[in-house]
């Protein structure tokens, strides 16, 4: 398969296919904050042993007060929200899943290799999916809906899962708030932050849920540069309050480019515009030759969707989608 | 439950249980090294982006090299020992278990979590389960009673999985490099690195299993700083080979050091020494009131398990021990 249609990131597989492009490359293929927050760093003696509880208790309480979660205790530290996804499907929670292989496939992935039956979204099912926003599309699914369907899969004893990998930027749509016992939430560090590499998410759910994904992942789920930097970076609201408000603008001003470039844009968060083009294949191609990085999608082979690039890689940007036209 | 009969490492616990004790704690609980390597660390591009693949296979083949592993495609990292022995249980590779509950407890948590039946070493068992060395008695299994296990299992299309977190300081009684389709080995990077809070180790295994493995865990299951400091210690034979010899060297000070305060040792690796004595409930209050934290154990109330000290540690314990007599 394409490497480029399973993820974004594929740095490496892009720049074997295209050796001539101009290092660096300008990846625009994720949707991370390209403005990475200044983290501290575990200390020696951090790395040394192991995480005491105390410390992924401070990084829980962190991010349960970011995520206006009033019981801390329903937060659980995962190494990445792709981690969370992954276990889901491992805790015995059902055997059928409503969701959308259009939109994110890991979690069509994660819980096919399991076993389970994927129904249409809408169809009864035990455990419901939504990505909230979804992506790529960024459509957002608003709050009486997401109550509605908790309410329907409580009813039956099942269970509804939001992944708001991408909620950061607008937290009004966020429903981890919300102590429903049949509702899993999933959260993202790495994409908000700009702090991929360290590996953090989170888990938000109800005890009996938070105890199946304990034995799954075990006592040290995340990593002493993770907890450190997840701690402080949680804490830090001005830095998180200053920068919805630039990923605010900078989304509008890459919509603005993409579409004097001759894309429609069709979607898209904060952190990324979706783009629909005829010729999205050949659009692909010549912007990796330039050496940028966009984000094919296997079953709609006229989307690509765009990253906000850095402070720096706007007018390189500009000059390789004039090239285009 | 007593936090200190779970795991070693629960210095936060023991401040508050002992909160009159010397600080800094001296943390003889886990068989963590206290030389830690000097690892480099993840740049601040490193932390921004996603894990590369080849960073990845980078890794991977450092470590392979290291275990003596061919084929460095039957290696998988993953974010710790423990994350590894938790995902296990998962992966559908059978129902009935073979393990002794004595030994090191998260497998047999990780297992009857995920609803096995456990039954008693050597008997009839989908998966055998073996620690090697033996933690926290140190006892070696013999590479030719491994092999009789290993074709045991396959003769029945079960699973042999041997345990080797304490196995770097010994090479010889590791079967890594065995390509048996039927072995899985697990392998610890924090303990003989001394870098525990990093969360790496690694699984060597066939490849329908770490297929079944990445569904479990997904595309980036370490973290960079993991990956980085991981790559470089790996290639860096001449510190293990020397971190070998100072090991072996500081495990026997240490088990003279406990026979001359009244301790019978019973056992032990180059890491930790295991130890027995009538009053070892005692000791163990005793030392931690002194600020030394060892490792007691639920069912054997007679044993502790001692650490090996920092270089500026051993004569603190050789006084603290005095006194105990």
């Amino acid at each position: 398969m394409n490497p480029f249609l399973r993820h974004g990131g594929n740095l490496d597989a892009a720049r074997r296919a295209w050796p001539a492009a101009p290092e660096p490359w300008l990846d625009l293929s994720t949707g991370l904050n390209p403005h990475t927050y200044n983290a501290p760093r575990a200390s020696d003696a951090q790395r040394a042993r192991l995480p005491l509880r105390e410390e992924l208790v401070a990084l829980r309480d962190a991010a349960a007060a970011a995520f206006d979660v009033v019981d801390a205790t329903r937060v659980a530290p995962v190494a990445g929200a792709e981690a969370a996804l992954r276990a889901l499907p491992l805790l015995g929670l059902g055997h059928s899943v409503a969701l959308d292989p259009a939109l994110y496939a890991s979690h069509d992935a994660a819980w096919r290799a399991a076993g389970a039956r994927i129904v249409a979204p809408g169809d009864d099912a035990d455990i419901c999916v939504v990505i909230n926003p979804a992506n790529p599309t960024g459509a957002v699914t608003d709050i009486a809906a997401i109550r509605a369907l908790a309410d329907r899969q409580s009813a039956r004893n099942g269970w509804l899962v939001i992944d708001e990998s991408f909620a950061d930027t607008d937290p009004e749509i966020s429903v981890a708030l919300w102590p429903h016992p049949r509702l899993i939430v999933l959260r993202s560090f790495g994409k908000f932050f700009g702090l991929a590499g360290l590996r953090l998410g989170f888990v938000v759910a109800d005890q009996q849920v938070l105890e199946r994904l304990h034995a799954a992942i075990g006592d040290w789920p995340v990593s002493a540069d993770a907890i450190v930097a997840g701690t402080h970076a949680y804490r830090d609201l001005a830095w998180i309050q200053q920068m919805r408000l630039r990923l605010a603008d900078e989304s509008q001003r890459l919509g603005t480019l993409l579409r004097a470039a001759g894309f429609e844009t069709i979607g898209g968060t904060k952190l990324f515009q979706l783009t629909r083009s005829k010729d999205a294949q050949r659009r692909f191609d010549a912007l990796a030759a330039q050496g940028i990085l966009t984000r094919p999608f296997q079953d709609q082979p006229d989307w690509l969707r765009f990253g906000l690039p850095p402070a720096d890689g706007w007018q390189r940007l500009a000059i390789s989608l004039e090239r285009l036209a």
